[in-house]
């Protein structure tokens, strides 16, 4: 795809590098094949986000195999991206724990390593919404960093009502966005929107499925580790740029690929590792156990899609 | 879209009313505004469904909201479908419940009231798979009507691996075909024709947003309640006649509307209804509850989604 | 154990027949070893719990097998226990299912047969509370019968907070009791008694394990299949006579084989059965399939438990 | 309770410091006020768990805030307890992790520093056994500490059927024990005894409920964090002396406080920190966030039961 014939427009218009919006990807963390985290390599992925025309960059989360990295793997990832990326756009730190006190000392860590914004899902199967806000009340005590509050029920298992963010806006003082995970995401992005009287910046997910009527219900953005980024960014600066309809045209064109992908759900991270690996931006697609498994065939329909759409 | 540039040709084809394949479409239950099953609605769905081309009828799917179904009500419907269908295409009836006598006495009705086929999930939450396997044979000792298993680990907690459909070849003589629903299909479609040596026909499910690639992958067809059956049974028709790329241009031209509706998932049988009743094929679009409810919004988007594609 | 020591005095107590309180014994459903309702041994069965002093027979709960039961074996079970207890004891029918329309059905069926009260647990993953509110408010539109609000998020998938059962006061008029099987009961016992302002009346669950404590704070009485009712019987009567250390002395003495079946969960229906079919009460242990087997060890350790404590 | 009664006798039975058996205690994590590791207080409870004659120490369970503790933290524990218990008892360490290459990180830093053995859960929601399998024998193959699987389905999310266990003696060669925490637990340990052909030393769970039974099927012990470890300790002690009528009166009378205990689950941390506070044991009760709240009353009543007890 030219990127070239729309990236210029678009991204004149300036914006806050610590205001989160469009596409801000979920970086993939490469490793080597042995299985250590390969610094060279993610230099590499990041340059290729960017080249993209990515509006941040998310790290540390399910894509990135956030719950298989030591805290030492953590600095790492944080490090090498808030340096590599030196404010160009907005680098956004998963700091998601099952405890208050480990989710401190990892918002703590991101400040100060430079993050522009942290993002905190739901502690593990907290069904006591009170406890929860709790949680986002000490996150918003430790940091002013922008917060992106996950609602994300499927790892999690804590569903949000809409109505818990009318609470968050009047008691998390740094909440600033939601990343909406919760299928059928439509829906819920207005519930929010509504419930939160629209102080709350509504990011979709689901690998990207749903972006173009993300968009028209006032999301501003997406955060998904989709293999082809630039995809994504042409939908919403096309949107952004006050063409819908060319939006959608983009949006449907490539729309067998973001279903594609989207089928893998975790095991997405394997098969977009392998396409990176493949356009040499990574050495290794390496993904740490245990991780489901993908055949051979799943490969080559990718490779004969992507082929198909001349991407 | 015209539906007699591929109907006749691809018609001409004459199956076994037995032998499913193509698009068994999955049946809703029209109710009357004070929730009672309307039978004339249902009569001119079954018109609608078999003008569309549909190659069969599933009944008492989720789809068919057969969970709140008397077992009157799904007297009824059989006994309405099989009459009004009159062996154009086979009748396959949904089975399912939490028990195995309650389960063969599903299947004796069914039998007698002239269904073609039976369709059985799991009890929900039996994970010793033994278990599953008894009921399955159970299920073959009452009735020789070819039997579909469906492995649909979202509804009913119970995961299928595919060596298990190995042990449902050998040990359960009328099972013929599976439904696939645990994601993603595509994987899980070739895993279980290995594991059961192409002795199981299988078939799509996920709403047909992967039908394409399930047919290359050797699926016999699909069952889904999408209320545009005329688009599954065109790209059915076209990859049979051996117009791969035929069916694949159809598959993709419509996929924006497949995946709108794959988002809602339970929650699409109201607006589905919603879609038939707007089309004057049933005269009302009542859910029975409880029911999760769809903005206004989703429907408008719908119906945009609908004139784009020239519907 | 010598019911005949506790039972004339505190039953001296007159209670109308339609308040529910005290053990409301949670009945098996007897079948053939042919899987057919059994309806010599349900009698048997009947007259053995009333023999026992309960103070009420619950119908048509997971002890009964009411997943496995078609309707026709319901109409059975509640026709004949209805007919055979005549007013002796109030009779509480279990009325839960999926969808409103059916549960509504079941209430007429269980009130035009008789039943004193109706049993309802929120409908299957009804997250939305709303809808769950929905649900109980048009079961009292349709029947006066007081209504036991079934609190089991294990089968439910429902989780009622304590703030539900406010609304559950104001809004659903029939609403009279709660079983509570969310572990741990005791606090969610006094949490729903505040919330409701003790105008639910509360029954323990959980098999008995906690039901000393659970009256302690304030329970009616308890529902479960404990297969030695007498036990709990004289708890209760011993704590309602003001007796309470004599309570607790019952119920420590009996605690260890309480605890042994409680560790059964569903699979206790197998080895309650056979109890009951040794002590010739019933005539099969038949259950429904699927089901969870029991090792022999297992029998043989109940056996000698209560040949231990002398029961 | 007397401790000195018993434990003379029973103790001169010299076993391997590294062979795991009797009560092995889950240590809970004791923290300042302000929810720091409180090492002195480790110390001091350490001492308790020592002097009540416990066989094993086992950190970083549920019960000692695993989940909720930093990779420092973890080390803290596990130097402080394994320098300060000397040798005395073998310690165990819970090296589980989403991901292997943690959990290997986990189990060198362990064996580095000093561990007796190491105890591993599937890492969570891992369906596919082979991959659990995988995990198990890359444990093995990083040390030779004993391994102690652990199988907790509850946490986990993830069934190990007792055939599991036949192929993690035939391909994991440090595995050495299971603790089990399934319910039913005494079939399930019958059930893995056979299917490991009595190669796998058993642990039970559940809070010490059915620890006499289980001893009586073969168990080797148990872990548990029961904050009245003497009661164990003795039931253990006169099982394995022969006295099993001993055992079980010891078991039966303390039977209500070890049933009152397993009520909170998870919870039971709290209450747990308080009782070791109010003995003067710990100086803190604080336990990290979120965490369910207990009420007063569940203290009031777990006070009288104790002095009831003589405890």
């Amino acid at each position: 795809m030219n990127q070239a014939e729309h990236v210029p427009g678009a991204r004149a218009v300036k914006v806050s590098p610590k205001q989160l919006h469009g596409l801000s990807v979920i970086s993939l963390t490469p490793f080597t094949d042995t299985g250590e985290v390969d610094v060279a390599s993610f230099r590499r992925l990041l340059d290729f986000y960017l080249a993209a025309g990515v509006h941040g960059i998310t790290l540390l989360g399910i894509m990135g195999e956030v719950s298989k990295l030591t805290e030492a793997d953590r600095d790492t990832v944080i490090e090498t991206a808030v340096s590599h990326v030196a404010g160009r756009v907005p680098v956004t730190v998963g700091c998601s724990a099952p405890g208050t006190h480990q989710t401190l000392a990892f918002v703590r860590r991101a400040q100060a390593a430079g993050a522009d914004a942290i993002m905190v899902a739901p502690p593990n199967n907290t069904r006591n919404l009170d406890l929860v806000l709790d949680h986002y009340r000490a996150v918003s005590e430790v940091s002013e960093l922008p917060l992106v509050v996950q609602d994300e029920p499927t790892t999690t298992g804590v569903v949000l009502p809409p109505a818990f963010f009318g609470r968050v806006v009047q008691q998390v003082p740094t909440a600033r966005y939601v990343k909406v995970e919760e299928a059928p995401t439509l829906m819920k992005v207005s519930a929010i929107r509504e419930a939160a009287q629209d102080k709350l910046g509504l990011f979709g997910g689901l690998g990207g499925m749903y972006f173009y009527e993300e968009l028209a219900r006032g999301a501003v953005g997406i955060m998904t580790g989709f293999a082809f980024p630039e995809v994504l960014v042409q939908v919403y600066e096309r949107y952004q740029a006050g063409d819908a309809e060319g939006a959608r045209a983009c949006f449907y064109r490539y729309l067998p690929l973001i279903r594609f992908e989207a089928q893998l759900g975790v095991t997405g991270v394997a098969i977009r590792k392998e396409i990176f690996r493949m356009r040499g931006v990574i050495a290794s697609a390496h993904v740490r156990q245990p991780a489901p498994r993908i055949d051979e065939r799943t490969l080559a329909e990718l490779t004969d899609l992507v082929g198909f759409l001349g991407l």
